[in-house]
């Protein structure tokens, strides 16, 4: 099979999840398309004002850079084949919550990534995934079996 | 018009939102159906392994009910006019969010309710969003417009 | 037949139009839900920083009313058997082009009503139209054949 | 990222927006395929004609070349990822606010690029707008920023 | 199960089996809705110029007319359960068999209902049908099994 | 909530499941509709050859009944709020699980109701279902919660 | 623009019209791929028994291999930019009209390629064709300006 | 035509019949992509379990690996141009009935491939097939005719 996998990784932006997964695939190997939102925080509150103005409101601030992170972020999820949601130790991460969702309505297939503490407040968001993970490297693993049928180990 | 407006009230389950909410629908006397998740809490943890039978494993548990509960959500936000989605002061409120994006992806419009103090952490949540509502009473006033053309006031 | 034909009446809200398609529809015993946008100029540009809050910002104020204006119009349109899109004498009436191209891609077939002065102008959005009026008394005879066969006269 | 995004360039045809936009991209080494309508307005205007043969009724005449330029359009509009949508200072440019809608019916974003004159008259468009800029390079800066993060200056 | 079933009575217009068939499910006491197109031969060949204005070149008299009765006719087809396709002994019923390419595409089911002698030439057609049928009793013995699980005789 | 809810019942139709469904759904006071497909075997098998006349090939007196069947069982799964897939003590029922991956590929919810030998066999229809159900009661509680919110005992 | 035109050839199969249009496109360097049915009239009818063996009944003989052309035909149209149909002197061409309403339903655009003598019996579905030629000529032109914005002559 | 089709195979893991197919496209110089599950019996069953971590219940241990296989399967399926669904001689092969009826509704067609004896318990899933093949070998000419109208022999 000659197929290239589109994977997005959404969610949280503090931690070094999305580079141990993209050390992962390309240590196995793995024909995988990795994508994502941008990830320089500051960039992606200030984008909109930087290139089309200043807003003096904070909410419309925040309304026209959101507007313009979603051009990219609604194209790359529309496109994957799986989503990788990633909920990390703090913040409210409402944004991988509703990345969820949009997957969910989609029937894009998606893997929620996140410890166990918020298992319970995340039951809506994992009873519509496909399979919740704990480590990145659990997420690696995953996709060398849904790809190459690869088991761990 | 003799059009039925079907709204689905989602997110927080602590307070008296959807009350206010259909008190001020029936005291404008607009023609809405309201719908919603079961918002009692215990209920809609519990109700899976009270109907198919016990689960010693929390994850289980909790996978159960929330694949039952979306039986109704999901049949009920995808029939709906309109969805409002309401964040409260506290708790994650991932499903809350899990809907706004799913009902984003149906292209369902929906009008989120929550105190200013979430803004920036809502923003993706937002810019999706057909209006930001900070009170029950602008939702009915809302919803009085959208459907008589009513001004308030 | 028992079926209720839903038309939506899209396009300029400076001229009588809609009134003599309503008479004409009433005289004719025609079974049809007509429905449109909120037609009260000033409400409809005011709406949102009536209910929501000011905007200080005319850009944002224009914002926040047409994204409330479309909770209404998107609805009515999405559920339309038939949209007619009125272009009159003056003004850009740029939304009403907007609703043919929506209803376009949504596969509803439309009626254009306007003079033969925009016949050039409005080349594109008449050849994805089912049929051009020139007068409302043309649009309910159109309707009324549709309907119920009935040729004019 | 290996993507290639293709984007749709609507509207005004009688300024050098489009190539404004062409070199833009072409210095900033964006990994995107541009296109858009035959630009050639009377090509546009007589290709039917010339092709299938003439038409003495001018409705008829126009009828014919729409249908054939929607054939390229429609086709380019529906698999493009983003679309710009220009307004320029004068004309009735419906044929644009059309293709804003098809956009928004087929939930392609779209970024409008008009001046401020025309904010309030556009209002609905952009309300379902991704973004509204005011010069070609603003266009550019957007896409910059979309497809590889990079903020501007 | 009191449900009406909407059944579209598509194709030949000289002989009386579309009375045959409303006879018949009256008789049989269904719960269906019979639609169909206009069956004035005349009006469908002239509703346009009668309501729009004369055409002096006959492509255009029939393409306006066409245009209009796709109103009636696309709707109606598109919310039919059933739609029910007659080729007659003569003619070339290329509407009936572009109405059948219509209905498959829709996913809607079809029976055909013709004469064993046109087999051959609409094996294509057949075989993107739910059932051929022979006459329209037969239509109607199907329509009283597949509502009420009745058999014949 | 005035809705009704519409339930497609699945699978089996040798023994009385159907029956304690719908006695359960009565007693409740349920506000469902419960469609089935029809469950006189001998009918079902020999419909379209009663009808249309007989086949010598049994492949085709199959399948020509079986396409006659597909008109009532695809128009009502396809309404269907929720389908109820029932897999008994014996026989194949590839039509069930034809029925389960019609429903999931729909998005249509289901809950299949199977005895735990078969939970190994059915893993993927079981992967993609709502919930499984181990009795009709069961069935009718689930059913009670999703519509009223009502806890069993 | 590097874009590759997917074109589908519908129709008559006793004419040289597929060999001109592959002609003249090759001669005007269009980035085009044509594609169509299988038009070996014996093999398209004699398929399904020549593989999957002998049927007595010519229904059923006929039925077996149109589904099994079906297999390519839709495919081919379902991916296509453009469909273009041809209808010749003679032959009932059912399956070329139903070919157009599957086109219709699919949003897909198309070419009608006929005489005037079948105008009128086309009517309905020249009304929902993007444009009607009576040469192969005419449709290679219509590509090239499509394409290229080339004008004949 | 330099389409390559993608063609998946479903169903029965424990007889050779993928290894005859894949042989027999390479030897006819079919342009194919062939795709399928994971068809190593254990590593289907316990995939999750390795990956994710253990679940003393079964039921969840199954459930776990199907959703991840799912997420394979699903993806190819959506993907596929044809589906051949195998059945075997024996095991229930659920899985498959429910991968024809998910292709049904997605309306991607599908080729059956079983012995006689399952015909009366497949006339379902094998009325809405393309086709019904006996041996691996009909296949590879059905897929040599679609693709290259090549007859057998």
């Amino acid at each position: 099979m000659s197929r290239i996998w589109t994977i997005y990784l959404s969610g949280e932006i503090h931690s070094d999840w999305r580079e141990r997964i993209t050390d992962g695939v390309k240590a196995a190997g793995l024909p995988v398309e990795l994508n994502g939102p941008n990830t320089v925080h500051a960039d992606s509150d200030d984008c909109a004002v930087a290139i089309f103005g200043p807003e003096p409101d904070k909410f419309w601030h925040d309304h026209k850079s959101a507007r313009l992170n979603a051009m990219r972020t609604r194209t790359l999820i529309q496109e994957a084949d799986i989503v990788v949601v990633r909920f990390g130790e703090k913040y409210k991460q409402w944004n991988a919550a509703f990345d969820a969702g949009f997957a969910a309505a989609m029937d894009t297939p998606y893997i929620t990534l996140h410890p166990t503490e918020h298992d319970h407040a995340l039951k809506e968001v994992n009873a519509a995934a496909a399979a919740t993970a704990r480590t990145p490297e659990q997420v690696v693993q995953a996709l060398a079996y849904i790809i190459n049928g690869k088991m761990p180990g």
